[in-house]
């Protein structure tokens, strides 16, 4: 049996995606990392294409398809434009990715990756809340988005109130959204976080 | 590839109890019906047992196990009462079971999962919200407390608030607690479901 992926709501995601009954081709945007969800996708039958922006956590996905024997076609890539036709895949996702950005760019980026999905596909994202722990913290731009470090590196975090997203699925079907806060022990300390996340379908 | 489990949570409950090293022992209360996620247990190489006290849930489970020519050990049980000697499974959970009684009972089944699990043994439950789309419907028991039907059947649901049920893990250390608000689409008509899920470490 296979490794348990730390991605939990894409189990949930595959299972939608499953029943919809169309060709298994799937982007991940924000791909990359030490433990590369669309690795999950391969071992269900799902054709995998990725881009993610940083070359580092590319490398990271590299390095564990390789160890892992698997061609998950992961490369660099910006999903505020992205490079692939319109309604190329039956399903697109990107999980705890795209709200390290400002809001006006994760609209660029929802728009590129519903651009892309094939319509009757798939499309899950997901987003941090204001009732996450680190929302207020670092230099404030406005409207719940920070600059805040990661590993000693400035980020955009930006937050959103729980119904906030619902707007970027107007000319879609929302069919799952759950709203989650996590509390849990991380590095020794109790952190808690905020998500929303969606499954919608293109119309 | 086997199947994904309708039961996602559980997923991140087979990761905690992997990371712990502990004998692959697990007890499912309530553990009967059309999907039983011990299979998923048994995928993972835990030496399974269940107890179920619906005799057509029992069936389900048996049915679904034969086709899959899996021994799951689930019997017909009573989790207010458990068999078993103290300290007996390494893991014990309840997954979407336990808030189908009066909460005395829920307190009474929770302290008997806790008593059979072994100490520095993980448990995982999860509970009915206020904000579950059923609270107030049907006889009101009071404290939310509420007799509705399931199935044209009498069915007792208990919602709590968010935090009402961390006494329930006041002599354990909880690792993990997620608060969830879930919007979906079942049989065609939009609900919304409020759990929340607790992950805890037996000292």
């Amino acid at each position: 049996m296979s490794e348990i992926f730390k991605q939990i709501p894409l189990y949930r995601f595959i299972s939608y995606c499953d029943d919809t009954g169309l060709d298994k081709t799937v982007l991940d945007c924000g791909a990359g990392g030490d433990c590369p969800p669309l690795s999950l996708f391969s071992e269900y039958g799902y054709l995998t294409q990725g881009i993610e922006f940083s070359t580092s956590q590319l490398e990271e996905a590299e390095k564990y398809a390789k160890k892992k024997n698997q061609n998950l076609n992961i490369e660099q890539g910006d999903m505020r434009k992205l490079k692939f036709a319109d309604e190329t895949f039956s399903f697109v996702y990107s999980y705890n990715s795209v709200f390290h950005m400002k809001k006006e760019e994760v609209l660029k980026s929802v728009n590129e990756m519903k651009r892309v999905l094939k319509k009757d596909g798939l499309f899950f994202v997901n987003f941090l809340t204001v009732k996450d722990f680190r929302c207020g913290q670092g230099g404030n731009l406005g409207d719940n988005q920070y600059e805040q470090l990661d590993d000693n590196m400035p980020v955009i975090h930006s937050y959103y109130e729980e119904e906030e997203a619902d707007v970027y699925f107007k000319d879609m079907k929302i069919l799952f959204k759950e709203t989650r806060v996590v509390e849990r022990i991380f590095e020794g300390i109790p952190i808690r976080q905020g998500f929303v996340d969606y499954i919608a379908v293109k119309r």
